[in-house]
């Protein structure tokens, strides 16, 4: 049996003082439709929380999955419930927005092992009646990509017009086409890798570390033991959000002022912007995230490797793809850098694919993705037309209200 | 009253099971003879713990400071007392090496705020009889130098015949030159900066804060209650040790590669090669290094700004210099890039000083300092050969052993 509720089931919802918005939709799976992970494991029972965007047409052909990255969640561009604040892709999609709700049926999912409603580690373990902690399984991008297909098949779509994110979000991107070549009909990887390269692991393992040497992570039990591992994970966000903006960008936001006065204090406080800044982004993040969801999400990018998936050969992912490819980079991204969406390119024309890759003069960095960047936008919103166009289905600005 | 010892006064010698060396050298100044701090503070009593290779000639014009960087210390070529292993710049310094002892006396301090006999936050304060902690006062790259000035001073030395250090050692060469313009014949900053920047202090901030959450760290008092912030300190030397690195020499050296097995665990234990030694890293730290010097050393480079200490302008740093430069970064190096060595090559050349400068075609990241890049030993060696010949000290080749 499959259902759909709109009650979310994890602890940490129940743990946290957040509540989870009711208003997330939710597919749940049984015990006889478990989820064949890649670790061999069968979950089941399981569950994915989703937010839609738009109307499905009649023939089922305008459905857009969106992917979201790391610490991003279902509500791409609709109130998140936990902050308030907008959506973190409001800028792209919506009415009249590049990716155009007056014509697609957008569909964003909690990636699996997220702590937004889908099952995660703070989801509870029906044999223990425990939050899961570490015993859920190590999970995949190929499963949070498995579990999305599970979703979309519930939905009664055939096949997607297309699949769309950046970061992580790109990486499903890839798994996507790759796995179900014949249901992706356009995709765009943003700021993504067919791997995570060791640097990129290595920061991950940095903010994993600093998780687990917090006392109150309990080997993961903190939830049970009612507890949060808070300065752990703050330290994690901070550790990580170094990496999502330029030298450039930090430069031209803080530099080395100082913080509400005018000299140095000496001392250990927060005096120059970018330490207090640092610091709000750590403090805030812990409000909004599990860190047990934070090592399991990190693990399945680390173990992100699609060539390994398919002989060491990346161009055999991509074999007979029919699936029109936008490959866009961040040209001051040095965490997920050009020369690793070249690589990329490479495999699509190495597959005879068809391949259109856009470098974007930006300073803002690996967030570029989900910032005002003109150009994206422009990009974007031309690809999906031509695809729209290809695919036969109505192209904006027939109707568009921007 | 200054004295000299072989004794070291750090309470963390005691607190550690690590016993300082007795053979380093240390001078020691009394309460008439204070350190006069940025911050305001006058520093008594203090001391200052150096090594030394080589022999000073009759004229006193051969000595050469050599500056250490965030983590190294005054053994520079003779075996680290704590480690046992050889001295972090063996390659470059010794008989025959490029800052050939044969021809130059070569003089290494621990920094001011150190932890390996140089007063730091472990010494004891006299005032309380407890360690410093995070009563030591703030201290800067120009209080290093001016105690470092102060031991020149102590050994009757007049004028150095060059300063040479990378990273933060390169910091204070500059500082050196700026400060003491008529004391330095050469300086030779090496993957330096003239200023840190808001990256430069988001990584340092990250890794505060992780010190700072570990419940060990007892808001710096965890000598006195006999205790080690390790997980924090080890987390924090993870974050900078990945910032050392270059992505190049991280892909070479690691790549993908799984530790000592054929398959992904689908766990948390270190599956890739890079994990383990990146934990390697942290754990072997924290046998060497006080977690408050770690806080101290690493505010002094955020705090520092030579162009701030002269009105903006950094060509004013060196206005009528007659200091000879050799200003050199590596291509690789994303945490201190070449464009900051352009800077202060731009302001040397705006004051008219006699500068080269080399960036040098590297993949070792920022760590290539440290480790063995033939171009880099050739370029010291030939600028302190031409050096040698403009001060009129004899020339290494004349009874050079190596």
């Amino acid at each position: 049996m499959s259902s759909d509720t709109t009650i979310p089931q994890t602890a940490e919802a129940v743990a946290s003082s957040e509540a989870i918005s009711p208003s997330s939709k939710l597919a749940m799976f049984g015990a006889d439709q478990p989820l064949e992970l890649d670790s061999g494991v069968e979950l089941a029972p399981w569950q994915i929380a989703y937010e839609t965007y738009g109307t499905l047409n009649a023939d089922k052909t305008n459905a857009v999955v969106v992917c979201h990255a790391l610490t991003g969640d279902q509500y791409a561009a609709s109130t998140n419930p936990v902050t308030g604040k907008q959506g973190w892709w409001s800028l792209m999609v919506g009415p009249g927005k590049p990716i155009d709700t007056n014509h697609y049926f957008v569909i964003c999912a909690n990636v699996l092992g997220g702590c937004l409603g889908t099952t995660g580690p703070a989801t509870l373990d029906p044999a223990t009646g425990s939050p899961y902690g570490l015993n859920l399984p190590v999970v995949t991008i190929r499963d949070m990509v498995r579990a999305q297909a599970r979703l979309v098949e519930h939905l009664g779509i055939q096949t997607l017009f297309s699949v769309i994110g950046g970061s992580m979000g790109g990486m499903q991107v890839l798994q996507w086409a790759a796995s179900y070549p014949e249901k992706v009909f356009s995709a765009v990887p943003i700021a993504a890798a067919a791997r995570h390269t060791s640097q990129n692991i290595a920061f991950h393992e940095v903010g994993r570390q600093a998780i687990m040497a917090d006392p109150d992570w309990r080997g993961g039990n903190y939830i049970s033991e009612g507890v949060r591992p808070t300065k752990g994970l703050a330290v994690a966000r901070m550790a990580a959000h170094v990496t999502y903006m330029s030298d450039e960008s930090l430069h031209q936001k803080f530099g080395r002022n100082l913080q509400d006065r005018e000299n140095l204090t000496f001392g250990f406080d927060a005096d120059f912007q970018i330490e207090s800044y640092l610091r709000h982004q750590g403090m805030t993040f812990v409000d909004r995230f599990d860190a047990n969801s934070y090592l399991y999400v990190t693990r399945a990018m680390d173990y992100f490797d699609l060539a390994h998936e398919f002989g060491g050969s990346l161009p055999a992912a991509f074999k007979e793809t029919k699936t029109r490819f936008c490959v866009m980079s961040f040209t001051s991204d040095w965490l997920f850098p050009t020369s690793e969406s070249r690589r990329i390119v490479q495999a699509l024309n190495a597959a005879a694919a068809n391949v259109s890759f856009v470098e974007i003069d930006s300073d803002r960095g690996h967030d570029a993705f989900l910032l005002d960047v003109p150009e994206m936008f422009e990009t974007i919103r031309g690809f999906i037309t031509g695809a729209a166009n290809a695919r036969g289905i109505p192209a904006p600005g027939e109707g568009a209200t921007s």
